[in-house]
């Protein structure tokens, strides 16, 4: 790749179709209180599946032509006036949810529940691209003994973060209901923060054997076994302390439920696609169960945390990370991701 | 009455069908870890006129015959061998869920989700009598200048106290979905703990009503007005801080989730006899809430509470208790319950 | 008073010496991202009375000339051109805490601990004037029902609620110690939360009134009664659930931390001239007690809170206000305040 | 060592004075609620150092002659006519806080703080001998995978537990003061909690050695460097976020404080022999310090956790127990632990 006259190599969602195209865009201008970023390494997120393959998620909420993409990390070249915490040079990742500033769930600290939330890679240009303009206010430093490839992968991190340390797991035996990447790091945080057992539940038998590296200590197949019986014959009829949703799946989400033991905690991640039914009264009222709906990452509680696990070489992102690719090659990586016979794939870029 | 030769008058479910029996029966005998208490009034419970009614809940959950009732309040008068601390003449009522207190949720200080929990007057005699055995451990004194037709009622306040402080309300918008006599309990105790404004939702006028005497700023007759619409409205787009599920009906289960505002907390009490179905991704994902299941109280936080705002006179119970009979006037209590126009109602019981 | 040719009347701590000058000062001028704000009402806080007395802290901590005073209310006469959230009109009050938003107690949502803080009145220029120029960022719009002298009590009144809202008093027992015009206020904030018994300490009869007028359930006169014994002997040997501590009084916390029943709670506005004698191991460690530091006020979820609390009228603040003078009377209400008869004064300053 | 005629070999503190002395005792009775317990292991603490040592604290604490002793592990050989939850042949060890289950605390669910505790081998004769009677309420079963040497530990590993999870740790920089057996566990838990960096602080070279390979990332020799100017500039000015006190020692315990970064929070365990001068106005209030004194453990929250911590190998008792005697050699042990270069010492009882 190469950089002529103000532009640059940027992978476009370019039509209201499958696909996306490579091409060269301008850079972005930044504005007085934004930073531009020279972008190292990007990784995909399931979302941006969605927007590849054009499905109906994506024809309902992203509008072509722009570029996509969201977790990245890279290094600063330029910034703007106003801006003082960042300097030229600073290793950095962004949080992707910019917020208003202003609205009452901003101003009560909970930001991360902003209604004015613009995400970029969705609603803004993404960082897809060998540059991307951030407002400073959504940059994290990073230190440079944390690779690129791995500051790449801490936002959707961060989800599992915000999610499994909604409540204690420190020697309490945590079920992982979902093993997609953020599934599969919420197994890793819950080994980090001291969880005693780890179950990990999925459908896919590499996502199964990836969770078993990562810390899982028992893997169920939920085609091949009932999960709500395994689950509670491993646990000696009491169940899950704390059960983390990240299947989206409504079937697997009243399991999910009722895993939980009696005064337990589950805490929800995973979107279903339909309103899904509950049993309120004997999963939720009887056992006095507390339930978390967690979206995005709390700023900055959950970006630190996730730096601190991280430079204590606490979560096993070498493990995640199963697949490496130039950004040119997007192709073989989106034809990867719809096969699912991957953990995380990291696409870099060169200079 | 009158109490002959080691016999009371008790008020028995006598038989699987719709009623009750006012009949004598020999006064209970008292285990060395028991007390023996007088009752003095008792109070009605929607769980009561289940029983009584002989619906289908009552069918497959109860066993006649035997005596029922268990929101009581009296004086003990006989006290087992190994009781300390309890004494001949305390005024005292009574946790009406007896625990195993070994299992691994009692071990946890979560006796309230212990699921070998026995419950007075539904799996054991109950208090609609004028005498009633109960262990030491589930007594709960009561200071003299706290009248019997109120401390019979702590039991039900106290699911309203667990509920509502099941998260802090102080300066908050507080909505309560459902007045029947827990919900307009949770209306008084919501405005005892501060809340800024209390919203009222019922389709019943009368205790919608008494819901504004007991401190609600808005009340919504869901009948009449979209309660969603008008709630969002009332809090200027905002929604409640707080929602208080009290109704166990499945429509307002879903409006009172709705309602929520993003980051904001929905603690259910209600029961609904089939399962719900709920928009996870957009009603509790997205806006990142918290949900609490209630049952039972906090043994014995809940009752700490319940008697620091009664001590207080911060809740008001003289306009939840709308009617007294004594107790050999059971079918017109019953018969009024039936009705509906009436908030608590009190059997007191002459010696 | 009069404003002529963009000169403002303004109350100026003119020289290192006791008092202050009523003279005209330029109407400030506002950058940007600030409002100016006509001010209507202001108050004194015992850190003027430092700043007027001219004692051993205000000479280490201000530079003279400069205009002090910091709690107010008005209305915005003026916005910024960045300025989106704040209109010409409205009327406000602000936090008085200007915070770096960049370091990592901002960050972490804990600004109000943020080591760059500036504050109004004590760093930069107040609000004993005409006119203030504030960040958008720190105004606090307030409705129109809310009188603009009950607004100026807000930011104390902030603290208060932080200190007494830092745990849950709901039906609990609540010791004040210390019933300066915070400490009443905390008193205040504690019935309306729902606490079960007040008790209040201090050593001046006109503020125990006044506590007693607020809410308190029974006052103790330090100077007369040894408190410790007190409070042990009203609580019947347990001692309160909550102790806020407001007097910075070395013995009274001393005497706090000792009255706090085993597994409560400490938390401490009051701000001792000199260390503190505290004995670890029998009253903090033994009893299991959690001491809150508690500075400044949550942004925003305190100023929230406190809205809702006078929104819903369950904070006196007619009581508190003993006295009103325009700001032209400041000789007599500092003497007032230097005797001590009285509760918060109030400077009105007329157009 | 041999069991005739109901005869047990115990270690006796015999008379008001330095040492102990082994000698034969009657097996001890229980009553229908206690279980009787072959002891395999016991472990020795500071206070039982103190103990034969028969320091001030000592003389005016325990009353000779008895059995000292509370750490230690074993099975039950025989139980009560009432005990239903532990069976013969159970591994076991248990809570040495015996609590009277009725006061405000207990019914609180804080029974760790019970004020009428009565502690094993301090109040009662303790497991310095072959045989110890405990009622069944304070047992703790064990899995048959945990090592009886380790299970002897789970006691003082449970203080350990329950001061470091007083607050979430995961992510974030913890520091310890005090590396005796204690603060040596609670290195070791902190980062099985997740912990980032790991800063130990003691004066003994042989204790910060074993921290460094229990986990510690950072070791201070506190008399080889200031302490807080250590931490400052390890921590790039911000503090601690969590400090743990296990030191008792009132300089460091002033670090301690002054080492916790604005917003964080000190737990301490430590048992200062006087009062200790805080600067409560710039190190607790202005930083807006959590302070939690911590006593005991959780019943039994902290046992349960403490036993998922050891079932997922998170913690490495296998570095603590640094040495093993027979209980017949008890003196050797003992002065190895007044010499102090150890780490946790077990005392094995033969059949």
């Amino acid at each position: 790749m190469s950089l002529v006259n103000g532009h640059m190599l940027a992978l476009v969602k370019h039509e209201a179709k499958k696909g996306a195209e490579l091409k060269e865009m301008p850079i972005p201008e930044i504005s007085e209180e934004e930073v531009l970023i020279q972008v190292k390494t990007t990784s995909i997120c399931g979302t941006d599946l969605h927007i590849y393959n054009w499905d109906q998620w994506a024809q309902n909420r992203v509008n072509t032509p722009y570029i996509f993409g969201h977790e990245f990390a890279g290094v600063v070249v330029k910034v703007g006036s106003r801006v003082e915490a960042v300097q030229v040079g600073d290793h950095v990742t962004a949080e992707t949810h910019i917020v208003c500033g202003s609205c009452i769930s901003c101003r009560r600290g909970h930001p991360h529940v902003c209604l004015q939330t613009k995400i970029i890679g969705i609603d803004l240009d993404g960082c897809f691209a060998q540059y991307i303009a951030i407002p400073a206010a959504n940059i994290w430093k990073i230190g440079e003994n944390i690779p690129f490839e791995f500051a790449s992968i801490m936002e959707p991190m961060g989800n599992a973060v915000h999610t499994v340390l909604s409540t204690s797991v420190a020697g309490k035996v945590v079920a992982v209901v979902g093993c997609g990447p953020v599934g599969l790091l919420a197994v890793s945080v819950a080994k980090a923060a001291g969880a005693s057992q780890i179950i990990a539940l999925d459908v896919n038998k590499y996502r199964l054997h990836l969770a078993g590296k990562m810390g899982a200590t028992y893997q169920i197949d939920s085609n091949k076994q009932d999960p709500l019986e395994a689950v509670i014959e491993w646990t000696a009829g009491r169940g899950a302390d704390v059960v983390v949703e990240m299947s989206g799946n409504p079937q697997a989400i009243q399991q999910a439920l009722a895993m939980v033991t009696p005064g337990g905690c589950l805490s929800m991640l995973g979107l279903p696609t339909q309103p899904v039914e509950l049993d309120i009264t004997n999963q939720l009222v009887f056992k006095g169960i507390t339930v978390h709906g967690i979206v995005g990452r709390r700023m900055f509680t959950t970006w630190e945390q996730t730096t601190g696990l991280l430079e204590a070489n606490a979560v096993d992102l070498s493990t995640l990370i199963t697949h490496q690719f130039p950004l040119s090659e997007y192709e073989s990586a989106f034809s990867l991701m719809n096969r699912g016979d991957c953990g995380k794939i990291v696409l870099y870029i060169d200079e």
